[in-house]
């Protein structure tokens, strides 16, 4: 049986917690890390658009397996970050984060976006997830030495779309 | 007649309308801008601490005259942003934005900050602003060209404490 990925980019009830499983299942991030990622749900439910974040959900069966969220920078002309980006790891290396990744960068382009930010790690424990962001184009724009925590760099990619 | 300066870290009501007239008198932020700074004092006053802003306020005769805004960055271990800083330009040029800054970087120590991150922009503008965080240590950590607009690079500043 053929399963049949469906994008959405409205918002349920049901996802806060649909992000709290995909997050955690992907071991990368803390629980309190954990609970920002839920928060931006509950604050895009609360207070809609006006929020600044907008959701991009990966549905099988009617069920998130991976999701982004992105949304512009405040008091730019045209820069968007990506805030997150997360597939269930039972779900990985079929395409799916590409094809948000891809999706989120047609979005940003529709919404006048002229580039896209992601922030991640330096630790080893992100070498898949830089070589992801490697292979879709973006480079490596800054890198915060010891941000995160000693010897743990925070490295800014950007993509011009 | 000397006038007093006194330091005040505490968040009144008033200071909503004391940040907005500041902020507005350095003719260097746009409405929009000058929003997000009133709405930081506003999100400190409903939430507390919890809201991770503290403020620092430049007072002569209980009217603030300058302020510094700051507050640790979630999920780091010691990262702290200098939101924002901001003298009346009728004051400016006596110390009083070196005396804030240096007194933030005190209360970041004290709450375990081991470095400050300041953002601004390369425009000319920000020329003297830029000499000011030099002079008080702050070594150019990062460049994100085009960040704010075309041709408006955003440069993080940063100081180990």
């Amino acid at each position: 049986m053929t399963e049949t990925l469906r994008l959405r980019a409205s918002v349920r009830a049901a996802d806060a917690d649909a992000v709290r499983r995909i997050v955690t299942a992907t071991g990368h991030f803390t629980p309190a890390e954990t609970d920002v990622a839920v928060e931006l749900v509950e604050e895009r439910r609360r207070r809609g658009l006006a929020a600044g974040y907008r959701f991009l959900f990966a549905d099988v069966d009617g069920c998130p397996v991976g999701y982004a969220c992105y949304g512009p920078v405040p008091a730019t002309a045209a820069s968007f970050d990506l805030y997150w980006i997360a597939v269930d790891p039972a779900r990985q290396g079929r395409g799916v984060g590409r094809l948000l990744l891809r999706r989120c960068e047609a979005s940003v382009r529709r919404l006048g976006g002229a580039r896209l930010y992601i922030e991640t790690s330096a630790r080893a424990l992100y070498d898949a997830t830089r070589r992801f962001y490697a292979r879709a184009g973006y480079r490596e724009a800054a890198r915060l030495e010891d941000f995160y925590a000693p010897g743990d760099a925070k490295i800014i990619y950007c993509k011009r779309l």
